[in-house]
C-alpha cells in the first residue's frame, strides 16, 4: 500500500552550537516522504524552484518516491534558516523566504487520488483541506501542524480535524489549541474536535498517543548522549508512522498498529537528529532500522 | 525482607491553585516508609516533636511500619510550608522551621543494623552517611537527594555516592550535579560517580533508570489528567521502589528487578499525587496497585 505525503520542501540553513551548514535539502514532505520510503511506495506532492539541486531530486528518487506530483516553478526553492541554542532544545527561526511556496496549490496526479494513507505534512491547513477534496475516500488521513496555524488559521484547522482520522501535534501546540495544561487532557479534547486518534510529541520526553474507550500508549524516546541537528525529527516521525502503516497492508488500521507506527516512527526520528538534514537517515539501513527497534523496545520493556 | 528507610518527617503546609491545607503529615521518610510498607516490614528512623500528632503515628504504625528508630524529641516537629503554582510544577517554598530536625542525629536500634535494604530518603548528606556508619553490610543501599545539598553539601554527597548503590534524583539536579544537559550523559556520567545505579526522576515524563553494561530503562508516567498535590511524589517512588526490592526476597537484585521496581514506585507515585499527604495511598488496597500496575504496563507495552 503507498502512502501520499504532501508537505513543504525546503532548502535550510541550520546552525547548530557545534556547527552550521547552508541549503540543506529540508522542509516537511522531505522529511517525511524519505521517512515512509523505508516501508513502501510513496507519492509525493510539493513545489521547488528552479534553483533545487538535482543532487536532492536523485536523492528522493533513490529511494523510490514518485515525483509525479512534484511542481518544479519559475522561482526559488523555500528557504528557512534557524539557529539551535545550547541545549538544541530552543529554535530561533532567522529568516524565511517563502519565494515558490507562497503560490502552491498542490495538485494530486490522477494515480495519487486514490492513496490508501495520507500523510498532511505540516503545511497551512488551506492546503491540507485542499489535498483532501481532491482525494477519493482514502482509507486514513494523519496531520501534522504548528503553532504558526494555530495563531493565523485556527478556524480551517479546527474543520480541517473534523476530516483526519489522526493529529499529530507538540505538546506546546497541544496545549495551546486546547487551553488545557495536562496533556492527558488535551489530548482527550483533542480527539473531540474529530480525529480518532491523537499523538502528542515531547521531543526527547517521547510521544503519548491517545485512542477511543480510553486506548491511550506513552512512548519514551530513544536514548541519545547527543543531538546534532533537530531540525525535521517530527517531520521524520510522522512519515515514518505513516509509511509504517502502508506497509501494513489492506487490513483495517487498530491502535495496535498505531502503536507499532509510534515505536518505528521515533526509532526514525533518533537517527534523524544524528546529523544534519537526511545525512544519517541516508545510510540507515532496513537492519539498522530493525535493529533500534529491537534496542528501543527492551528500553522500554516492563515486564 | 524489610527495608529500613531513613529521613524527615514533617508537618507540611501546603497550598495549590484549588486548596490549601495545614498540618498535614509530610517529610522524605513518611511518603517513603509509607509506600515501602505495601510490600512488607519497613523500619523507620526519623524525629519528630512533642507535637507530633498521635494520629499520625498511628497511621505509620497501622501499616506494620516499625517505629523503635523514631525518635521524640522535646521541642517541635519540622514544619514545611509551600505552594504549588497554577500549573503544578513550579513550587515555591514559603518557609522552612527545622526544629527538632536540627538536631537529629540517626541512631539505628541494635535490629535495625543488620537490614538488608536500605533508603537513605532525601536529609543531609552527613546524616545518611551516619546511618551506613551503623549498618552492617547491607545488600542494597539506595540514596535521594535534592538541589540544596547538591548547593552546600556537595562533596560529601560525592563521598555518599562512593558508598551507595543506586542514586535517585530529579533531571534538574542530574543536570547540575554532572553540568551535562543530556539526561543520557549525565545519567552515564553520574554511574561513574560509584552508584551502581542511577533513576533519574522527569516528573510528569517519567522517569529513566540506568544501569552497566549499557542498561537502561526508559519508563513514562503514569497518565493522569489531574494532579492535586505533587508533594511527597518522589519519596513516594523511592519508598515503593525499595519496598518493592525488598518484598522480592533473598536474591541477589537485577537490573529487571529494578525495572519492576520502577514501576511500582510509578504506580503508587501516581496514587500519592491524586490528594493531599498519604489521603490517596491510605486507602489503596493491594489490589488497587496490583490494577494500576497492569494498566501501566498495557499503556507501555509495544509489542
Amino acid at each position: 500500500m503507498s502512502v501520499l505525503v504532501v508537505g513543504s520542501i525546503a532548502l535550510d540553513d541550520v546552525k547548530t552550537p557545534l556547527a552550521e551548514q547552508k541549503a540543506l535539502l529540508g522542509g516537511s514532505a522531505s522529511y517525511a516522504a524519505f521517512a515512509a520510503s523505508f516501508f513502501g511506495p510513496v507519492n509525493l506532492v510539493g513545489i521547488v524552484g528552479r534553483d533545487f539541486p538535482q543532487a536532492h531530486v536523485d536523492l528522493l528518487k533513490s529511494r523510490g518516491i514518485d515525483l509525479a506530483g512534484l511542481q518544479i516553478a519559475e522561482g526559488k526553492t523555500f528557504r528557512w534558516s534557524g539557529e539551535y541554542l545550547w541545549d538544541l532544545n530552543t529554535r530561533e527561526t532567522r529568516s524565511v523566504a517563502l519565494n515558490v511556496f507562497e503560490t502552491f496549490r498542490p495538485e494530486l496526479p490522477e494515480a495519487y487520488r486514490s492513496a490508501p494513507i495520507i500523510l498532511l505534512a505540516n503545511i497551512a491547513p488551506d492546503l491540507q483541506h485542499r489535498v483532501l477534496d481532491q482525494a477519493r475516500q482514502p482509507r486514513f488521513v494523519i496531520a501534522d501542524t504548528m503553532d504558526l496555524w494555530i495563531n493565523i488559521a485556527k478556524e480551517r484547522l479546527l474543520e480541517l480535524l473534523a476530516r483526519v482520522h489522526m493529529l499529530i501535534l507538540n505538546d506546546g501546540e497541544a496545549r495551546q489549541l486546547t487551553g488545557e495544561t495536562s496533556l492527558i487532557r488535551a489530548g482527550r479534547k483533542l480527539r473531540e474536535l474529530g480525529p480518532r486518534y491523537v499523538a502528542v510529541k515531547k521531543g526527547e520526553h517521547g510521544c503519548l498517543l491517545f485512542g477511543d474507550k480510553g486506548q491511550f500508549f506513552s512512548c519514551p524516546a530513544y536514548p541519545l548522549e547527543d543531538i546534532h541537528d533537530p531540525t525535521g525529527a517530527g517531520d521524520t516521525f510522522a512519515g515514518g508512522l505513516a509509511g509504517f502503516l502502508a506497509g501494513r497492508g489492506g487490513t483495517e488500521i487498530t491502535f495496535d498498529d498505531l502503536r507499532h507506527a509510534v515505536v518505528h516512527g521515533s526509532a526514525l526520528a533518533s537517527f534523524n537528529v544524528e546529523a544534519f538534514s537526511l545525512d544519517r537517515l541516508k545510510s540507515v539501513t532496513p537492519e539498522d532500522l530493525a535493529s533500534r527497534v529491537a534496542e528501543f523496545r527492551r528500553f522500554v520493556a516492563t515486564d
